[in-house]
C-alpha cells in the first residue's frame, strides 16, 4: 500500500524506520488516531504498521513529501544520512528520535537546517514495551528548534512524556547519554553486590530489598554534588571525605577477595578517589574527582564548534 | 574518673571506643537516660562523652568488667582482638560494631564465643551525624547471636534503626559491604554523568533532577535481577539484552570521547557484557554477568571455614 496524499494534513506525519521502536511509536500515533505514513528500508518490517492503519510508502523520499512533520527512528546516524539523501527536506520539520552522540546530533541539526528543515534532535529513555504507556514513566528529551517543539508537542506528546534540554541540538543526545552512563554505574554496582552474596546461604531476594532502599537514598548524594561541582567547594561540611572513603576500600576489596569475587567492577573508582586523595585533596568530596575524568581533548571541541554551525 | 560499679545494671553498657562513630553512639546512649561506661585507648578522646556523663574506664579490661552488654567501636578488627586481650569476657554479651568483613565477623564470633561471650557482629549503614536521629534513616545491621540481639534490642535501637541480617556472624557484614559496594558504582556512575556535562552551557543543578529520579526508577533492577538469579532464568521476557546493551555502548564511549571524558569508570562493565555476549549469552538479561565475577577461591572456603567454626 502506498500512500498517495501530497499535502501535510493536521495531526498526521511520516515515521521513518520500523523496527522495535518504531514500531511502538507508530502504534502508540496510530491507537491515537494519528495517520501516519511508514517507511522503512526493509519493506517486510512495515507491515504490522500497515496491519494497523499505517500507509506505507515505497521510499523515504515519497515518505518525506507525504507529510510535514517526520519522525526518524533509525538504525544509527549513518543510516539517518543515507534515508534522506535524496528527500526534499524544504519545509518540513524532521525530528530524530534514532540514537547518537551529542555531536552527531549537532552535525545533523546542520545538515538538515541547510536543506531548509526545521531540527530537533531527540533521546528515548525508555525500551519498547513502555512506549504509548504513560504509566511507565517512559519519556523522551527533545533539544533543538523550540517552534518545531511548542508546534508538534501534542503530538510528541503520544507515545511518551516530553522534556525539552535545550535549544543545543546536542543536549538531548548529552542527557540521555549521561542518564545511561550513570546507570551503568549502578548496574555494575548491583552486579558485584549479587556476585558477593553468590557463595553464601542468602537468597537474593533476601537482599533486594535492602539494597533497592540503600540505592534509593544515596541517589541524593546527586543533588550535593551538583551543588558542589556549582559552587567549586568540595570540602566544607563534608562528612565522610576521600580519604575516610579510601580507607574504607580496604574493607570492600578484602571482602570481594574473601568471597572469591572479583573486584574489577569496583577498582577504577576506587584508583581514582586514591589518586585524588594522594594529590593532596583527602578532605574533599566525591565531586572533586568528577574534574580528574576530564581530559583536555582539542580535536572533541573542534567537532562540538563545527556541528553547533 | 573511673566507673567501679563491679555489678551489671539494666540499661547500662560499655562502650569501646571513643572516634567520631564511636562518640556519636555514646552520645545518643547517654541521651536516653542509659549509663555508659567509656574507654578508650587515647584517654583524651573519651573526653566529651565524659563530659555527658560518661565514666572513663582506665583500661578496657575494666570496661568490660562494669557491664554484661559491651559495644566495640574501633578502628579495625585487630584492634578489638588488642584491646580484649586480656579482658574476662565470661557472661558478656558483645556487640561488634568495628567495621570489618564477613570472614573477620566469624572469626571474632568464635573468638569470643570460646571466651565465654555470647557475640553479634555489626555494619553500621550511616555516618556519625545520622547516630541518633531517628529521621536520618540510619540503620546497622546485626547477625549472630538471636538471643542477645533480643535481648538488647531496645538499648541497640536508641542509636540507630536496627536489621537483624541472620545467625552467621558474618552476614552483617556481609549486607554492609554489598550494600557499600553497590554504592561505590552508583557514585562511579554519577561521577562520569557529570563530567561529561563538564565541558558544556549544562549547570549540574539542570542534570540532577533529571539523574536523580532517573537513577531512582533504575533501582528497581534490582528486583528484577533477584528473581533472574533465583530462577536461573536469564533469557525469558527480557526487553534489553545483553546483545542490545552492549551495541548501545558504543554511544556511550563515542560521547565520552567526544566530550573529552575518560571511560575508565564505565569500561570494566562493558567489557564484562562483551564476555557474555562473545560467549554466546547475548540473549541474556545483565543477571547472566553475575556468575562471571565469581572466581574459584579454594582459599578463601578454607577460610570461611575455619572462621563459621
Amino acid at each position: 500500500m502506498t500512500h498517495n496524499t501530497p499535502s501535510p494534513r493536521p495531526a498526521s506525519l511520516t515515521l521513518l524506520g520500523a523496527g522495535a521502536m518504531g514500531t511502538a511509536l507508530g502504534r502508540a500515533w496510530l491507537a491515537a488516531g494519528r495517520a501516519v505514513t511508514v517507511w522503512n528500508r526493509t519493506p517486510a518490517r512495515a507491515a504490522a504498521l500497515a496491519s494497523e492503519g499505517a500507509a506505507v510508502a515505497a521510499t523515504a523520499a515519497e515518505a518525506v513529501a507525504a507529510n510535514r512533520l517526520v519522525i526518524a527512528c533509525l538504525l544509527d546516524d549513518d543510516s539517518v544520512g543515507e534515508a534522506l539523501g535524496d528527500a526534499d527536506l524544504t519545509g518540513r520539520d524532521l525530528v530524530n528520535l534514532t540514537t547518537g552522540t551529542p555531536a552527531q546530533g549537532r552535525a545533523r541539526a546542520a545538515w538538515a537546517t541547510a536543506r531548509g528543515a526545521r531540527f530537533l534532535d531527540a533521546g528515548i529513555m525508555a525500551v519498547p514495551p513502555m512506549i504509548g504507556t504513560p504509566e511507565s514513566g517512559a519519556y523522551v528529551f527533545y533539544s533543538g528548534s523550540r517552534p518545531l517543539f511548542e508546534e508538534h508537542r501534542d503530538t510528541l506528546a503520544v507515545p511518551a512524556g516530553t522534556r525539552y534540554a535545550g535549544e543545543d541540538p546536542g543536549f538531548a543526545a548529552l542527557y540521555d547519554v549521561a542518564l545511561l552512563s550513570a546507570m551503568s554505574g549502578l548496574f555494575a554496582g548491583i552486579t558485584h553486590a549479587f556476585a558477593l552474596i553468590g557463595g553464601e546461604d542468602v537468597a537474593p531476594e533476601d537482599l533486594a530489598p535492602l539494597l533497592a532502599s540503600w540505592l534509593t537514598a544515596m541517589t541524593t548524594a546527586v543533588h550535593e554534588t551538583a551543588e558542589r561541582l556549582s559552587s567549586g567547594d568540595y570540602t566544607t561540611g563534608v562528612v565522610s571525605n576521600l580519604a575516610m572513603q579510601a580507607a574504607g576500600n580496604g574493607t570492600l576489596l578484602r571482602t570481594a577477595g574473601e568471597q572469591g569475587v572479583s573486584a574489577e567492577l569496583l577498582l577504577p573508582y576506587m584508583d581514582l578517589m586514591a589518586r585524588r586523595v594522594a594529590a593532596g585533596h583527602g578532605d574533599e568530596d566525591g565531586a572533586g574527582l568528577v574534574g580528574l575524568l576530564r581530559l583536555p581533548r582539542a580535536a572533541a571541541s573542534r567537532e562540538r564548534g563545527a556541528g553547533r554551525a
